[in-house]
């Protein structure tokens, strides 16, 4: 936990320079624009603590998997995001020493990331060993305008002396990953050039095994205050490296500015042999332009991003800034526009958990994206899983599945499994559940059934066919039971009947059967192929049925709780609030086998399902469960609290739906678990978003209707939202007096406010007053 | 499942050479004598396929754990048995042509284990690409009587040429282990020295980490037929590399032979300062003795052995065969002469399992040594652990446990825990049970209850209180419950109640209660003084009271059997029988969650449960749980078929009882598990000496007396074996018409045979037909 950073409503500012918080800065000061992504490392040279991170959407290498002992079914590699050319490298030499924050003496150091405007800001003074002392200014971004673009302004003023300015600007793709399992560095070099009288740099380097191919390029001009100077540049060239050198002497006062444009381009979008063809293309049009008209551009775009985004929180500049740091950062990390990725769990901000896609993204992105960003962009979030069908079939036979039943990996990269601890690779198959849900909850928001005949219907059979087989009848309970698995709350290992995968797996099957119906209806050639295509047999569905009727939920009558799964009963009954701080996180103070016989909760699995299900349960059942769950939960997934929070709120605990807001609004701003330094939370970042629309503002869609059951948290004076809606883009305000509603598009829609519901014609506004609500 | 090696009743012997065969004959035709072993690896060069072995006992390295993913509580290191510096290597030159098995044609090829007199013999003919061809035979052992030394007789014969032979006989200490986690090699070089006119080599390495040092000397002459010549070698060094090289002229038919003297001593057993001078020492005295007179002690010091251990079975030279070969290997693995030495599972055969100490031990191998070795050998192993038991307190104390509870380590070379799978590791606890069993087990065949006092007692206390801590109470329950283990049965993982376990754990606490009172009545004064060392509080005896009166055991009362775990009978129940072949095992054929949810048993641990405390439950229980239980048991551990085998000998069904015995009799000679050029599975071979004694023989003692129940397996003529006893000698001999045993000591006992008792008093025999029993 730390505090360090400056409260702004629109940026995130550092001030001083602190080596030891670096890589955290280094974190939370990271750029993106959903196709590259870069950590806030320094342009020049810097020799202290440093995670170096540049990554390239799509870009992933299958290292080879370490694993103590092996276990037949674990997948032959771990799909690595890479860590790819640093493209923003500038070395500083003031005749013969080279400027390193490591060793000068810095001060004024500012380092602000403008989320307004989605540049990051870099400003100190140095002096230097020999008492050279000059001020620097780097500016930096990567444009979402056009997103294979970055561009950097670097200035530099000599404070107290005239001498010789050497400038290295450079491209390095002999980087490594911190994560190799091995120590194996990723990349082959493939082609070098210096073109342009030597003010621009290629390099094109291929990933091993999987033979993806970037292209990396820059553009160098030199100004001196506002005259452009002529470049001698120098080649410089190394291992992987391609560079430029040129000196100058420069004056006290006078301020010379190096402007750096780049761009990467990937195999993934242009043939392998016209890649530096392209990537020249590129940087022509971008330097054209030049950085000024790129930094407007991309002003411009991130204006229409907050406009279709942004919340306000009137009252409180802290929460203000820190749900608009988990906005940006979700919307660096993807824009939609590319059904072939998707988002990691760091975004571009680090390497740990491999870059990967997690259920994460179904379970608490698509909600935020949904409801944020034009229907395309959780489409293609959905499109990607279905892209991966065959590969989540493949995966299911490896573990004895048939019949086209469908598991979708844990981890992964291209579709296929990456990870490799048995408990969760084999165990933790909820994931199957969360991509049908998604499913459900994007048809539910956009009322788009077309998404069923075009690509739903085929995965929820998938996994429908999954869920069957993984079920077994037991002659013991005369009930299907499901054995051996890891719920959500990953604090329990190989578990029989985790109360939320056996609902899971039942309302897939329904839902998979409903989805079949309304294929049949309303696109009965087209289901009839599909069917045909999957060999289907109508007995399945009978089978389905038969399983949904039958299935076993565990749960306590006396106590009138759904039970975790069978068992729980039996662990000794300890609360979070007798568990002394010293033992706490549990996952640091613990061995595993201790935290797994505790009745600990990593995140609490029943309530998961009671969020998703909640209108099969009354707010009895609801609260019974919170009541005992909650205080057994450790929250140690930073994914946990806000379902804790929507849930609080739909029980009328304001306070407490507060206190579970508060426990990941700032999770990387204020470096809660110790973490920030691998990389941003950017997945709970879009639970975050969630505490707010669904908890405080109590959002839901319930037969094609918005709904609203909204507080205003005690802190605040008020809070509003803007979401995209069946064509509407809605402005939703919540004060102390109510709840004002501004339709700014030419839709009609019904709303419902606390149950009461309301006509909101086009272009108009609707304003409830809190004495005017039950 | 291979079947290449030729029947005998005291030899092991391949005829012919092929290379696919070779690591697996490395393995079977292993040295050893307890302190020292070695691979069957070729003298001279070879570069076909081969594991290169030489084991010094104790001599370990911790390498680096290496996991996929870390979890709190996992041991820094794997200690892993050392390759250390191989002493055998003889090259053979013929002109400027190396001999080597891998490139010349070969014939009359045999190898030989000569297991009465304990030494391998290997002869061939090789046929080199120019046409030169030489005889060759080799005779090597490990010498029991004097563990530090071995020894070579390498005799070469040209058969068709005259010309120059270069023998370089040199010790390779720069080895390195297959299973190093990163490639590393272990040892350090310290210092070599060629000495004693360049007869004698030596070398001192030491390991890195723990600095073991190591010296390996050797001293070779040089005869042509009976005459000795004088040597004139030249010296040879590499890294880590001392040899010593001559030529001399060879004429057709000529004998040439080299014998080479060794030896290993290690400073385990010596200051490191004096190891070189002490190695001299030993090598200057067997010298002197010369290779024939070691030989012959080698001979003489076997016949002890066999002597006090055989098992003759008459009418079965296969089975003959693999009892010798089992009892030979186990006591080339241990002698019990050093109470820091343990039994690792494959001995001096192979790396695998790091050589370290398991539960094995405990459970299969003490029964062994209590009968056919000297009582110090059984009770060196016991004392081993209380060596240990401050390390396995520390280890609790990891895990979260206090106030003096031990947990032994699954896996350990010094006490240290070495395992890193969570649910072996942390869960796995039942070992502990074995430990304290082992202790009952000694005291109830050597009737020595001073062990209890001097070593057992603190032991059992550790122990009990770790159970104690390790049982939770179930408010749902209103009994004690054990969560989270993982028994016997390795197909199962953190279940709860496995039975065996809990069983295990009270009878811990209850023998723990008994052999306190015990020890206050024997020796009051050191049952105060030690109770006030472990600051033991008279209430510890009250709550293990509790939990032995309240614990919970699951069964079935419909079936009237104990269930292996709480939920087992949820599982899909099918048999074994109609598994699929092409399904097994199914440890390679199935990933490992589904395995888990298998009702398939790896080790039916309710079985090994009703084996353990046989006395506490009646025919009728046996039967119906081995009826449950034996059709759902896949068998994939080695130690698996021999408590069935036991069982099956006690419910009469000796078919079925001889079909487990040969499940694991011939498990390596057969390579039944395609795994045996891994090494031997030495522990499993103390379960097939079980088997017959136990099992054909149905041994046991009650109540200080030995009791048999025998049958005579349908294919055998008769079978006898010797085992020590409390002071006598007896000889037991197993025929069609019954039992004879031979008293051959001036010991007087109390015999029972199937329920009758009869006085046997000293250096008398007694014979009691199948007609005079019931």
């Amino acid at each position: 936990m730390r505090n360090y950073i400056k409260a702004d409503e629109w940026n995130i500012i550092e001030e001083g320079f602190d080596p030891h918080l670096n890589k955290i800065s280094e974190s939370i000061f990271s750029l993106g624009n959903g196709r590259m992504g870069q950590r806030a490392n320094f342009e020049e040279t810097y020799t202290g603590e440093t995670l170096p991170g540049n990554y390239v959407a799509g870009v992933y290498y299958p290292d080879k998997t370490r694993v103590g002992w092996w276990k037949n079914g674990y997948p032959e590699y771990f799909a690595k995001v890479l860590n790819a050319a640093n493209w923003i490298g500038i070395e500083v030499k003031l005749d013969d020493e080279i400027l390193d924050l490591a060793t000068a003496e810095v001060s004024d150091f500012k380092r602000v990331l403008n989320m307004h405007g989605g540049y990051l800001e870099r400003t100190f003074t140095a002096k230097l060993k020999r008492g050279k002392t000059l001020k620097v200014k780097s500016t930096r971004f990567c444009s979402i305008a056009d997103d294979e673009v970055g561009a950097i302004r670097y200035s530099i003023t000599p404070l107290n002396f005239d001498g010789k300015l050497t400038l290295m600007t450079f491209i390095d793709g002999d980087v490594k990953n911190q994560d190799s399992n091995y120590d194996e560095k990723f990349w082959y070099m493939v082609a070098d050039e210096i073109s342009g009288a030597g003010a621009e740099a290629y390099i094109k380097l291929r990933t091993k095994k999987t033979e993806f191919e970037v292209c990396t390029g820059s553009n160098i001009e030199l100004y001196k205050n506002a005259e452009k100077l002529n470049l001698n540049p120098e080649a410089v060239r190394k291992e992987k490296f391609v560079g430029q050198t040129f000196s100058l002497d420069i004056k006290a006062n006078e301020e010379i500015t190096l402007i750096k444009i780049a761009a990467n381009l990937s195999s993934e979008n242009y043939p392998k042999e016209s890649l530096l063809k392209e990537t020249k293309s590129v940087i022509a049009k971008a330097s054209a332009k030049g950085f000024d008209t790129l930094l407007k551009e991309q002003a411009e775009a991130w204006a229409i991003k907050w406009e279709e985004s942004d919340i306000i929180i009137e009252g409180d500049v802290s929460a203000q800034q820190a749900i608009r740091f988990n906005i940006f950062q979700l919307f660096q990390t993807y824009t939609g526009k590319d059904d072939r990725l998707n988002i990691g769990p760091k975004g571009f901000t680090g390497e740990k958990y491999g870059g990967s896609t997690y259920w994460d993204t179904e379970a608490y992105c698509v909600p935020f994206y949904l409801a944020t960003a034009r229907q395309e962009v959780s489409k293609n979030l959905l499109v990607y899983r279905h892209k991966q069908l065959g590969k989540a079939i493949e995966n299911a036979a490896k573990l004895g599945f048939k019949d086209g039943a469908a598991l979708y990996p844990m981890v992964t990269m291209n579709g296929e499994e990456c990870h490799n601890e048995w408990e969760i690779t084999f165990e933790e198959i909820h994931r199957n559940g969360a991509i049908a849900f998604a499913i459900f909850n994007y048809i539910r928001y956009t009322g788009d059934e077309s998404y069923l005949s075009d690509f739903g219907l085929e995965v929820l059979i998938g996994i429908a066919r999954f869920w069957k087989q993984r079920v077994n009848w037991s002659n013991d309970k005369q009930q299907y039971v499901m054995l051996g698995v890891t719920g959500p709350n990953e604090y329990e290992n190989n578990v029989n009947n985790n109360w939320y995968t056996n609902i899971l797996a039942t309302w897939c099957m329904k839902y998979a059967t409903e989805a079949a119906e309304i294929v049949k209806a309303q696109q009965p050639e087209k289901y009839n192929t599909l069917l045909k295509a999957l060999s289907f047999n109508q007995k399945e569905f009978a089978d389905w049925a038969d399983i949904i009727e039958k299935m076993y939920y565990p749960q306590d009558e006396k106590l009138g709780i759904f039970l975790q799964q069978d068992g729980y009963l039996d662990k000794e009954q300890t609360l979070v609030k007798d568990l002394p701080a010293s033992e706490r996180p549990i996952n640091q103070k613990w061995s595993w086998d201790r935290i797994l016989r505790s009745c600990f909760i990593k995140q609490a699995d029943v309530l998961q399902g009671l969020y998703f299900f909640e209108e099969d349960y009354d707010l009895d059942t609801l609260k019974r469960n919170f009541d005992f769950y909650e205080p057994r939960t450790v929250h140690e997934s930073s994914l946990s609290p806000c379902v804790h929070s929507i849930l609080a709120a739909k029980l009328n605990d304001e306070a407490r739906a507060y206190e579970f807001y508060l426990r990941t609004a700032r999770l990387d701003l204020d470096d809660y678990n110790n973490d920030t330094e691998d990389g941003l939370h950017i997945t709970s970042m879009a639970g975050t978003w969630m505490s707010v629309v669904e908890g405080f503002a109590g959002m839901r869609v319930r037969d094609g209707k918005l709904q609203f059951n909204p507080f205003l948290p005690g802190k605040w004076k008020s809070f509003s939202f803007t979401i995209g809606f069946r064509g509407a883009t809605l402005k939703i305000n919540i004060t102390e007096s109510g709840i004002n509603i501004k339709n700014n598009a030419a839709v009609d829609l019904e709303i419902g406010i606390r149950n009461q519901f309301y006509k909101l014609t086009g272009n108009t506004e609707i304003e409830v007053n809190n004495t005017a609500l039950v």
